[in-house]
């Protein structure tokens, strides 16, 4: 249980951050409209960081679920609790997504596109390009579980020292360098939660929540994270 | 007497970066000017931590009165010593924004927007809807005082480490992401004490301190700050 | 054979981030379009410093050819396996270019200018002219290979604690300040394998590899390197 | 001798990084051309910070006559020995300015703006008013001191562990903050050393080197470091 609310409330972290960045960038009216990629890349690590340090020692903050089936994977999380942990950061995200929809609640209704609007809950692809956006998700989140193994961050704890925060940076690089063409979901999760919320949320103009992009950042962050997993154990 | 210079200098600090770093995107011929979110966000985050470092030794660095009434109710700090340390934080607001207004002294009467002048001193919302305004200021603040206790900050002498620093990150992550639709007071002292200064300096062309907002940021922040408690309780 | 796998990765994980982060910048339909100047240092500065904690126990993590001589020169590494480490960055900076040509597969095709594709391999001067470029690259790798040194991070496991990161923020200040006029290589295989890269990978509209100015961010960051390191000696 | 080298290389590696970096921003043709405050305040704290790691075990990092004689005002560095270091600190100025113009030779000629060209090198007032550009000095260099001597960096040895990311972050903030309007010197070498450079250099269509000016960025922060050095007495 203890675990359960960990993930829950990391990845609600991550997301009230994630997408409230997004909002703040994209939203007519925000104080931080069109402050551009510095800013929203910022915002994801920060709040990756925070989440890692607040929640290490509840859940070892895996927040993730790509993580999560690598970690299993390897051995080194028994698979009988990866359903638990993926349902938590599944809900964690959704619960992020309605408070970032409530503190920015009057900025719904004075924006017109609703792209820009579902870009707030999840992402979506510069250009559609399923193999190609897929491939994308798989390389970054790659980069993502090799890198998280490579820190050391699961061979210590996870709550302490300087590991959380060069996992931020790692998110934030990730987002500085391969969030160009799909949006750097590399977390099934991150996504999913979001989309539900945007789905069902009474936001004016919405628009689609695209369900039919929304198998990509579930499936090239799975893969992505296996491969990481390989690749780390085939090196270390 | 210590803590009462510790928490007066603490704030100045936090007022004089982050009432600097608006002063210095706002106001017209400032060679930063429209330097955007990045810049004041990062400048209010690097005035907190340095503000924490320099002043944990002498008070503990709460530095808000919403921390400090939180940390009152979690038992962890006396009652009675709550009114000393509001006053201490609300001069100190106010001495860093005499210090801000003395800074750029001569951009004052360059400048032609009274909303931009009051901007440097007082949040005010993007779009002015009370509910909404203090709903958005009830969620930064939960999370400052939740994500504050989270990370141990309480816990550890304040002064030391990487703590100041992830705090500063905090605040940072908190103006990147929720700051878009009120520009995040998430403490009353930074929001008060500026005002009381803007509506008794001449400042040439400065308008209206809008009083009537006022009562938002510092009813929001006590209200989330005692909710973050809460959670934190609930929780760890 | 560890060594060699270590700098092969660490350098791929380099041109990775580095190249990846100018491709979302330059190529059309990128979310991170025309992002600007710091989120392309941050891009190479976050790479560095991840590539430098990720392989550090494996081989030392040089990642860089000029620094893996100037080692060898300060006789703190053998120059029996200076070949070795130079091929494994030249082929890691190739297979982290290949890697970035796919995670941008559907951009290539929508970007008009060849030479913002080039840009994204292999650097390039602002203003063609070899002595001064040369010069250039000379004195932003002296200050490198300098820096690095007197960080003190050969004296220490390069892969833990603040080192890795510091060496990040050098390259970063590098960027800022000393990329202005030639792009900062300081690296030759960080030019050199990109460069081989874009000859080789089929790009659609991809114009010259310039092969005519590559010989400077080759024999600059060398020579520079050589110098950092008799500074070092001297100073220290 | 060390500490006088030290002292030299230290406020080197300062210029060169600092005025790379407004060369990069101002300068006509450079890949960093308009890339904002962030770019610019960014740079000048990375070369802070790693001039104090690199420069601390040699002679204690002042890198700054203000504080220079703040110390040995407070009886921490004997007055015996100010000279010297003021000497080192403005001979290792001019050097980082030679280097700057060294790097970036070619674009000189194809900036026209004469006051682009020497903000590279010194610092000018945004708005011209002696009285208040000294205050805006003095402030600033009171909140340098107080901070560099609070954050307890004199008490440690320098060039170790966080302390000197510190006074970067420190010095990062001073500038995004009050930089605004004197393009913060806080730092008399930093200012003069740079302005006999542009005196005596050769550089295409350079303009006055304004030394009317020149003495309000020595006195400013002389005053505002022992102001700081007072204010630092009384609290701790």
């Amino acid at each position: 249980m203890t675990a359960f609310i960990g993930e829950l409330i990391g990845v609600a972290i991550i997301i009230l951050f994630g997408g409230g960045v997004v909002a703040n960038v994209v939203l007519n009216k925000s104080k931080g409209q069109n402050s551009g990629w510095i800013v929203i890349t910022a915002g994801w690590a920060f709040g990756v960081a925070i989440a890692v340090y607040a929640t290490g020692k509840l859940s070892g903050a895996h927040l993730n679920p790509a993580v999560t089936i690598a970690l299993a994977y390897l051995g080194q999380f028994p698979w009988a609790k990866v359903p638990m942990y993926i349902v938590a950061q599944i809900l964690g995200a959704f619960i992020g997504a309605v408070l970032v929809w409530l503190a920015y609640l009057p900025h719904w209704a004075e924006t017109d596109d609703p792209g820009a609007k579902l870009g707030v809950f999840s992402t979506g692809p510069a250009i559609r390009n399923y193999p190609a956006n897929l491939l994308t998700e798989i390389i970054g989140t790659t980069t993502l579980v090799f890198g998280v193994l490579a820190l050391g961050v699961n061979k210590e704890p996870a709550a302490s020292g300087l590991a959380p925060l060069l996992v931020g940076i790692l998110v934030w690089a990730l987002g500085l360098s391969l969030g160009g063409p799909t949006g750097y979901a590399i977390n099934p999760a991150r996504d999913l939660g979001p989309r539900i919320a945007h789905a069902i949320l009474p936001i004016p103009g919405k628009g689609s929540s695209d369900w039919a992009y929304s198998w990509v950042p579930i499936v090239g962050p799975i893969i992505g994270g296996l491969i990481g997993a390989i690749l780390y154990q085939m090196v270390f």
